[in-house]
């Protein structure tokens, strides 16, 4: 006898949008390009920083401005499927992806992709 | 009526030093200086590993070296009186301070210094 709560969910994440290989390997590329373009910016920030360090107060500024960069990279690149949508507009809507690095997803996530960039453009605004 | 435990102590920590007004000027001398020279050595550490970078991995190395130096140095420049003795002997220890730095201080407290000096040198060896 098994009692409902304890049989495993055939779909515990039903609203999820499931990602096909091909587009994995599309999103993948276009996430890769957009991180090493935003760690690339932070190496060079932190040159500048250090180049311009005078008193014991600059240098802690550095620190604390590599952690608060490291945090927002970590929670900012997600490759999770549960995520990817998000994570992608977010990138669109900071001009850290065009949506031509995007083709070859379909519409649909296409669609969702952009609404959340459009969501984030409407919040700044 | 006043039970013994709630009298309040006359002298809550006797066994800690006492410090004069001249004993702590010269000690924040020396200390100041010590302090100022170990500043200037995790600058020029920043800067050499900030100029090296050249992928995320060296960038997050700084993070890490910076907060672990912050850390060390909080930790060890305590001026509070009840640490005095060993903050002074550690510097001493490291060579951060000489003998001469702390010229004025009566030998008593001297010895304490020295002492605690030759503890960390004898657990380093």
């Amino acid at each position: 006898m098994t009692s409902p709560s304890a049989t495993p969910e055939r779909y515990p994440y039903q609203n999820e949008p499931t990602w096909s290989k091909l587009e994995k390997a599309i999103a993948r590329k276009a996430f890769d390009a957009a991180l090493g373009q935003e760690l690339h910016e932070v190496i060079q920030e932190a040159k500048r920083m250090a180049n311009e360090i005078q008193k014991s107060s600059d240098l802690w500024d550095l620190e604390h401005h590599l952690t608060q960069r490291r945090k927002e990279i970590d929670f900012k690149y997600d490759f999770r499927g549960s995520r990817l949508t998000d994570v992608l507009g977010r990138l669109l809507y900071e001009n850290r992806l065009g949506e031509e690095d995007l083709r070859g997803l379909p519409e649909e996530k296409m669609k969702s992709i952009r609404s959340f960039a459009q969501f984030l453009g409407d919040g700044a605004a």
